[in-house]
């Protein structure tokens, strides 16, 4: 038999707890978190159930800052500017960024920290470092010809990369995270780049999932932290687009028509 | 004619700038954020083109955090968690939730704002503020029987309501802020609870309405910024229903069946 | 108290039924619809709790195939493929694009029935239908520079509407349709053309609202039908760009970088 | 050097070409196709490049009427009815049940049919039928517990089987279409049956991806058709739910609230 209790577990939650006057965020008071923890605080309280130290805090809200935008011509962006034009609310422009964010988009840095995980497994049996990082390239890239987490089509040098990997060398030091997937990123990126004339770098995702990574975070969670900071930059775009008055604003100005491709079956 | 320049022109924005290895918010290199500036500042910088004084910092993570989550009987994160059980990735779950926060759902802060707003015009014009927030509160009356930011079906006091007015209440004193809309929230609330028994007392979206105001965003990012906090508790109780391992879930549980209402013409 | 009752209440339906070896659509089996009914046939079952004459369903047809396209500079169209270069599902692409057709993008055709009303109303009460669409025209003017159903910035004909009003006249002659709106619609472009050089044709919103509310549908099903008229151009081009193997098109071909506007505060 | 035309071939298509005073649908003028030609056969158009049989149209509309609704339990169904009472538009709304039918709950048509495409690859390389149906259940039970196209939480017997089943019978009668994906489909429901008391019967989802796969549509099509079906019941219930005027609504009805499950760490 069905019972009203059913129901009430079929939506259970250890996220929140919300009764008449009352509202717990992780087991606290939402009223003793407002105005004593910060935003970046409060984002880790909520995924972790816990409340993060100086260190882990200094580190998270780094790694969100880094990834707040990258210009228009990233399909999320975009995709938020057109949607700001159609009529339709705030809020629905940044969701509609924010679905794009997808396994090419938004997914770099949870596969990325996959792919450190495999090279730890590899080094954890065994293998030195440099082979474990040889031989995880070597399983991605039978997959796939991008290696997440590095290279860059815009940026020779991604300027996000050093002041990200700055941070941890010093939480490194400070004992605060242990350092292992931050060296198994390097190992991987100095085997990628041997005997390259043209640098293929850490990008920003290979930068912010090896923090994530070191404070603990499970991979999908990369994508979800990249997702609450990129939406950040979806919503100043979105909002800058909904200022200057276009109406269904397309990719092309208006005086420029799509080339016409045929018309070949496609089924 | 059309040129290369006119469509450089269509996605012309002054949010960021992104050339080969250089990445500016609002004018600043990004590696110069990473490490210095925190998240909520830099939410504050990509909305307004500057950083935020500590205080505007303050009042701004406040009402972040204050905003993040009210459960899975809210529609936006009961929305996300169905659709992490339907094999999309955790961007398009995120998307549910923030697609949801619609006029009604995520829209109570920007219209509150523009009440208050409306307080203040008519008090400009000569009106005592009593005077001023009951013509304002008629006037909204008669457009709709729910006035945006007071009242709440859950709690007969909100428990963000105090902690966030404190906190504007310091920065009056300070003179960080003017205080009108404060001021302009709490007539609105003395009027409306003349002589009832059971109050109708300011809730979250009146609190933060006036912390947004005060700080000098425009309505419609009182919306934006509500999208932005929700978005963390979007996140994190979409996170934790993937982890359950449920597919496909439904609102009810599977031995429940919805009531048949016979076939009624609906056109 | 609450009951599971309640539960199965709050989630009643007159659309569907569906039991253990039953599905009803509106009462009827799905088994006695497939094979007979016509996809089209059933989108006015769903909508109406009945089927319709063939004449009702001819003129729902040549609407819904009216719809389905209008190329990649329209901004829904654009949004879904880029977002089909994104790693996500081709639903979330197809959801993408309709989540654009918005206010300004999809709801031209329910505006343009409520405009249509608005002449009847005032036909209903006294005024000559020159009249009564003199007014309807000016009242809208009034709220917006852009009068639903007429006009397009590419088509100073639209090849859509004298094939959608040669079907609604037919069916005015069979005595199928009543007409009026027909007539309401005629007089509104008769008014917004008299004595212009460059005339401002009724546009395909404007030829499918008047079959739409011919066919007796309510203003805001005139969105809803545009929808799935739509999403079929909507799925067409996301497939055809899913097969063309890009990663993460933006708007502009790589070589084109947008134009940096300086660093203006937008709060 | 970046040239106009390359961002004209940036946007090319071959799906459509839209020019002042010309609309063309795969080559065709569009209204050469108002009036004339079914909103199936459009689809049929849209996706393949021409125009459908007779036959090929009956199984189209049949696939496509079995795939309109499955009642609010459908997590696609629920969410577009919460959306509804949100203060978004019925557009958002159909989006936010679109963007639901993802892998596990819109892609079973899809997977089934890349399941059919294996049997009839190990029969073609020599197994005969069963022998090919054995090893290809065996492959994918190796990935996944559940088998795409074949059994229902709810239906003992789909009734949406037989009668699509039957059309592709007559079909192959008629050597309209050639029966191998048939076959091999029943091939699979017969091992897979085979000296078991309960059944697992063939469901929509087997049932219209036979259908798709008999036309000649790939595999990602599956999805896709199933989108454009079911995206009539997510219209009919969010435009019923949006009728009856509930605010916010959330899976429960108000007086239940969640179980609360402590506050375990998740991260």
């Amino acid at each position: 038999m069905t019972t009203v209790q059913d129901v009430s577990d079929w939506w259970a939650t250890g996220v929140s707890r919300v009764e008449p006057g009352v509202i717990e965020l992780r087991g606290r008071p939402v009223q003793e978190l407002i105005g004593t923890t910060s935003f970046a605080s409060t984002i880790w309280l909520m995924l972790r159930g816990d409340l993060p130290t100086a260190t882990q805090e200094r580190l998270l809200e780094a790694a969100l800052v880094a990834s707040v935008d990258h210009g228009p011509h990233a399909p999320s962006i975009a995709a938020a500017r057109i949607a700001a034009t159609c009529g339709v609310g705030l809020n629905n422009a940044v969701a509609t960024g924010v679905n794009l964010l997808g396994d090419t988009h938004g997914g770099a840095g949870q596969q990325c920290l996959e792919l450190l995980a495999d090279v730890l497994a590899r080094q954890a049996r065994g293998d030195s470092l440099e082979t474990a990082a040889t031989a995880a390239i070597a399983a991605w890239r039978d997959r796939s010809r991008y290696l997440p987490g590095f290279g860059h089509r815009f940026h020779t040098v991604d300027p996000r990369r050093e002041p990200l990997l700055s941070l941890v060398d010093e939480a490194v030091s400070e004992g605060a995270v242990k350092g292992d997937i931050l060296r198994a990123g390097r190992a991987v990126e100095a085997v990628l780049n041997e005997g390259r004339a043209r640098p293929i770098p850490m990008n920003v995702d290979g930068a912010t999932a090896i923090i994530y990574g070191e404070l603990g975070f499970p991979a999908p969670l990369a994508r979800g932290l990249f997702v609450l900071g990129r939406s950040v930059g979806i919503l100043a775009h979105a909002w800058e687009e909904s200022q200057q008055g276009r109406r269904n604003k397309g990719p092309m100005p208006p005086g420029i028509a799509p080339t016409f491709l045929g018309s070949p079956a496609t089924g």
